[in-house]
């Protein structure tokens, strides 16, 4: 699995030096962010994509690469995977659609696609998938364009639509999360989640796990690799109705399973399942954090009515907002004057207009002993 | 009260001409914005703030302005309020805090303010409030800076507080949604949301009512009017359980109310209930949409993973996704053509990038009957 996440070289095929196509896209995308690794391209036409040879046949390659990428027709692939094989090469990609998927249900192409792999002993992901990101080496599979990629995150996200996964990716990213590494899984013909779920409980650089999925491959294998994990991990599992059943076959082959047992089961092995998308940043914003040993909290507020909200909310959620002791009331007085703001949790801000005042305020607050955590409720605003 | 919303001329007291404070910053904000009004400060020293005169005495006024604003120490607010209506001023705002919501209960000082209001019949919004904003003619009563104000907006918003006001004012804005009008209550002395609401109801101007409350001072009148109203009223209505009450009460002296009573109420009244700022936001976007006659969507969606969560979307929610006629289909193929994707309804535009296709697109399945309704799921993001 290692070199799917950090190959040293990457073939794509149906790459093309003349127009811009999926193929061409991955080999730009991988060249400007930054990929040290070495790129070549395979397409009906020789030629040079920005100092990338595009080939005719992956035979006249100077080398092996490690991974074979496929953007070309879905009945193009067994025959090129073949080539791959005497190539030597053992990691195929499968970003082409038009499988089982399409063909409603018709297996034929993907057990030929089989039959190669296992002839040369390859590994496959996809198809119909948009391969694996690895941030640190800046290596990207997928054929859309990313820029000003951070490196040194920490989370490893798996996702079974691409679409959803790289809009996933830059809403986490949108919050501040930096993305290590990503893995979309497409058809799941070999790999599946449970394999990325085994690389990233292993892989020293993830420390949380993400997913979004819309059906199990081998749901035992996944839970009992969950259910001994101690990554927390966070997925949202979406195909839970009859009616969105036909359409996940038809995106990606899922199957359909009872919403009420993946319930459970996440329950049992201590799964965070999330509904959308906010909640999915949420979540991984929130397991990030150091865990409470209780529910006491000193909640500093912008304003008057945030602080009203913030005291809803922590009545819904079972915190508790214990009196401030006098010496951090006294401690206040010096920090800040003010005529008419209360002094008591929550405590409102709203008077201060001097933003230096408010770390002040939050490094007192942090000190404070009998209480679990702090809650700092401020406002952003991009107008 | 349209004069508050509408004021030819506005004096502002408690503003320096010297140094900047909340009150040169109400004069400061109008005259960068563009209110073409008059505008008067009243302060201890003589001055002069951008080509607004400040004086010592409002007796000294050139003329009697529509609207005072006091943002003085609560307890000067009384004596000025008798020199305003010496000079026959009627309309008065309070912006000042220090009053019953700070000294738990102590309602001296507004017996005071509403004897003077008697006095000399004026009417008195606050105290403890930001005032009234009316982007149309780009007069704003808030200590708080706006910048490029649009014009035209449709959405009257009524807040209990002005801190959640002003990022609710800002959460629209960033959606996409003008606001046309907003009023802060405080306090609620003397002019409540039931007397904003009375004048949202009848203002030409105005389609939609939204509000942030923390308590209500004449329920029964407020439902009365919310009974009758024809215009669209989302509502978010906070101290919801003993823990908030207390911090209500020191904010805008608001009284908790039993939250199951007020959910029955707003039911029978027809107010849409929301519980944050997202689905504040969300409710005032669906409520400007024409209602749907019925449960059937054509759904278009940026990628198969979307059109998997837009069908759970559709299940949960009770709307139903009817196959596609024909004649459609047909359509489709004749604006793009794709290998892999399939026509069916939610359909998958994952393989198009060319984004004009999708109007076309979009225009066709408006086009179609026996559908009640398009949701053309598509993503955008930041980076």
């Amino acid at each position: 699995m290692e070199k799917f996440f950090s190959p040293r070289s990457i073939v794509v095929f149906g790459a093309s030096a003349t127009k811009m196509n999926l193929g061409q896209i991955v080999l730009l995308n991988n060249k400007q962010v930054g990929y040290e690794g070495n790129l070549y391209g395979v397409g009906s036409q020789q030629g040079d994509v920005n100092g990338i040879h595009i080939y005719t046949k992956v035979a006249d390659l100077p080398e092996t690469p490690d991974v074979a990428i496929f953007l070309t027709p879905a009945k193009t692939v067994p025959g090129l995977m073949r080539e791959c094989g005497e190539k030597g090469i053992t990691h195929v990609v499968i970003e082409s659609g038009g499988f089982s998927e399409y063909s409603h249900g018709d297996h034929t192409l993907e057990y030929d696609v089989l039959a190669v792999a296992k002839k040369y002993n390859m590994k496959v992901i996809g198809p119909n998938c948009v391969g694996t990101v690895n941030f640190d080496m800046k290596m990207m599979m997928p054929f859309a364009f990313f820029k000003n990629i951070p490196t040194g995150g920490r989370l490893g996200l798996i996702s079974q639509s691409g679409g959803v996964g790289g809009s996933y990716l830059r809403a986490v990213a949108g919050y501040g999360i930096k993305p290590g590494k990503f893995a979309a899984t497409g058809n799941k013909l070999q790999i599946d989640e449970a394999h990325f779920l085994d690389y990233f409980i292993k892989d020293p650089k993830t420390d949380i796990i993400a997913m979004y999925l819309e059906g199990f491959k081998r749901g035992r294998d996944f839970f009992g690799l969950a259910r001994q994990c101690d990554k927390p991990i966070v997925i949202q599992k979406s195909n839970r109705s009859p009616l969105s059943a036909k359409i996940a076959q038809s995106h990606t082959t899922a199957l359909s399973s009872d919403d009420s047992v993946v319930d459970g089961a996440f329950r049992q092995a201590a799964i965070i399942r999330v509904d959308d998308e906010l909640e999915f940043v949420n979540a991984i914003k929130v397991v990030r954090m150091p865990l409470m040993k209780g529910h006491r909290v000193a909640v500093l507020s912008r304003s008057g009515g945030h602080a009203v909200l913030t005291a809803d909310a922590c009545a819904k959620y079972g915190f508790n907002m214990v009196p401030f002791p006098p010496s951090f009331i006294e401690k206040l007085k010096t920090i800040y004057k003010t005529r008419v703001i209360a002094h008591q949790n929550p405590l409102d801000l709203g008077e201060i207009f001097d933003y230096t005042i408010f770390t002040e305020i939050l490094e007192e607050a942090l000190k404070l002993e009998n209480y679990d955590g702090v809650l700092f409720n401020h406002l952003y605003s991009s107008l």
